[in-house]
């Protein structure tokens, strides 16, 4: 049998699961003071469900699930490959969530503000910090408009990434409709702008020259191809210096309003910028998108964005909604690094004991245990080698049945 | 698209996800403070591993993932239907646990005290109470044949079970080397006993003439069966009445000495008895089996046993081990059947504003919210229908922008 676990999936020591319950509950709290409340979704989803949900290139990378018994046989006997699965596991959270509203919306305050922690499921090719199996943070808002949807979702998100310790970070800021307005006054067609995004995104990691390249390849008009490549030498933009590239006067208003008020009520705690290279990944985005990323460690540590039209493909309404992610693997995985402590946790101690002992020093572990976690070990034959071995692997002291002094390590 | 979520699985609304997160930590936090530290195991299992694993009836229950792209391609091609999967969904944290172990244990503690908590996925058909996605609390103790890794097991799991306030229960023991002793004196051969086992686990549904029934069916000795029917005629037994059909001493010795301990340990708060009737479905147990049940609801609300040989597959050594399972979907139910309020929960309270005042208004959320959780809300059009809903959802209370005191529902 094998003994390793499948491709980009992780067992997690008991140091590794206390900081991912620590980091979850820590989250979770700060969620639930702003007044979110959490839900919980199955990891299994509808197989069309999963595939007509504009998940982008995370279409790509479902799980599927075989179907079982006499469906498995007719889908195979019928040559049906593409019928195999009629089930998969879900991608993320947002995906579950639409149809979660739209099943249970009767059963909800409106707007409704909700929680998730749940593990994901992504086929990602391995590589470093690519998992298959990932646990996601969201915090989302469904029923409303305002842009003090975005404001609280920023600053909660904000508030939960200080409450871990991750250190300074930043928040960067766009508008979908922003970023397809501008591209659009370059001279770009509005079937061509999706396409032109997927380049766009890539800024960051090929440069002007890469996305010149890439949309020359792409066959788009070099003329407006030219004119993307001037503006992108003034980068970057404030949402004042776009204003010539752009005039979607509404949605700058909006972001404007975002940013400023995310600004007051952040106090200089963390900073907010607009930045019209940020596109996301996601093909359900709508309006407003936004980024979490450490000043010190490379890569986002959290992302999130307005999906006004996703709810509508359950129901028959309009239904808008705007949500934020925490990339909780990054930080992870930052945090072990660190080599952080958890804050405040109660100290573990081991109680060693002879077998005939057991009745008389299971009642001081119970007393002990009001103060310390304490686990009960048959006194080993090598005891100095077994203390190295508690003290190695974080226990804090031990005590042998019989005395009353705890010796601390 | 489909609004349900696929068959066996639940959508949790707030009211029950807080229910669930307040139940898990309880558990957790009892099995912490005993000394156990949580693991954490991948959903997604090798195919093989999962296959070979003696899961009893489970093993026709695993929800396989599909192969993806050439691999895929390959085996249709080649008509290789059984290789359409190469990994499957857990259907129990047991097997997990032990591939774990092996690859591990040179970074654990042994013996090796865990806990987990976690989802696992069984195909099993729609019924009231049977989900195909559903949470799992084990705690298990890996490297050692101590009888007080049963007594501890059997204790922390009661006390855990005190903790959630699930009412009066009682444990009910037997061991598998005790029911086959037994059995193979009244005359059954030694390769018959397993299956005399599977038909001896319905006796509290089909009883002794149904027992008697199936085995004859089965087409063992009629004598065996009338003896076995006979000895059932003095149900229930105890460890003392056992004797005149069981020569297995060391056994009974060994399950005297866990339950002589249990009762003065639990000094009363709970019941164990011994029940030869007990079978439990798993193939792997091989020793000790235990089972928890409500004295008030109908079911088991636990359940578990030595499972020594499990760990063997995976690596060259045989490692003894024993783990006790608490039915969390089944408390779950009960508790919110019962209507049960989660006990010290911070109050929640709605903060209603005009847009103009947000800013203000939050200051004012953030100085509340070291005291309730506090959900920020636009003052809708229809107040006093929407402060009705909010009474109705489980909100204890809401203020109104500007003012000072909290008006509680």
């Amino acid at each position: 049998m094998k003994i390793a676990t499948v491709k980009g999936t992780n067992d997690y020591l008991p140091k590794e699961a206390a900081m991912r319950d620590y980091l979850q509950s820590v989250i979770l709290e700060t969620y639930r003071a702003s007044g979110f409340q959490r839900i919980m979704t199955p990891a299994i989803e509808d197989a069309e469900n999963l595939d007509k949900s504009e998940g982008g290139e995370n279409l790509n990378l479902i799980f599927k699930i075989l179907k079982r018994g006499e469906k498995l046989d007719k889908a195979l006997e019928e040559g049906k490959y593409n019928e195999l699965s009629d089930m998969g596991l879900r991608y993320d959270l947002t995906l579950p969530l639409t149809r979660y509203y739209a099943a249970n919306k009767d059963k909800l305050i409106l707007p409704m503000k909700c929680i998730q922690i749940d593990k994901v499921y992504r086929a990602e090719r391995p590589q470093k910090g690519r998992l298959r199996e990932f646990v996601q943070c969201d915090i989302d808002i469904l029923g409303t408009s305002s842009c003090y949807a975005e404001v609280e979702l920023i600053d909660v998100t904000a508030r939960a990434l200080m409450a871990i310790g991750i250190g300074e970070f930043r928040i960067r800021v766009n508008d979908r409709r922003i970023l397809k307005n501008v591209l659009s006054n370059l001279g770009f067609a509005a079937e061509e702008l999706d396409s032109v995004c997927i380049t766009f995104d890539k800024l960051d990691k090929v440069g002007v020259e890469g996305v010149k390249a890439e949309l020359t390849e792409k066959g788009f008009a070099a003329e407006s191809i030219e004119k993307l490549a001037d503006m992108l030498a003034n980068m970057p933009f404030t949402l004042e210096s776009i204003r010539p590239y752009c005039t979607d006067e509404e949605t700058l208003a909006n972001l404007t309003a975002i940013m400023d008020t995310v600004k007051q009520i952040a106090g200089g705690k963390y900073e907010i910028v607009f930045d019209i290279s940020l596109v996301r990944g996601q093909g359900y985005y709508t309006g407003t998108i936004f980024e979490a990323e450490s000043t010190k460690f490379r890569g986002a540590i959290g992302g999130g964005g307005r999906y006004d039209n996703l709810i509508g493909k359950f129901l028959n309404e309009s239904v808008p909604a705007v949500g934020f992610s925490i990339g909780f693997e990054r930080i992870f995985s930052i945090l072990m690094e660190s080599g952080m402590e958890i804050p405040d946790a109660r100290k573990r101690i081991a109680l060693l004991y002879d077998p005939q002992e057991f009745q008389s020093v299971y009642a001081k572990a119970e007393e002990l245990r009001k103060e310390y976690d304490v686990a009960l070990f048959e006194r080993p034959k090598k005891t100095g080698k077994f203390l190295n071995r508690l003290e190695e692997q974080g226990y804090h002291g031990f005590l042998m049945a019989g005395k009353d002094e705890i010796s601390w390590f």
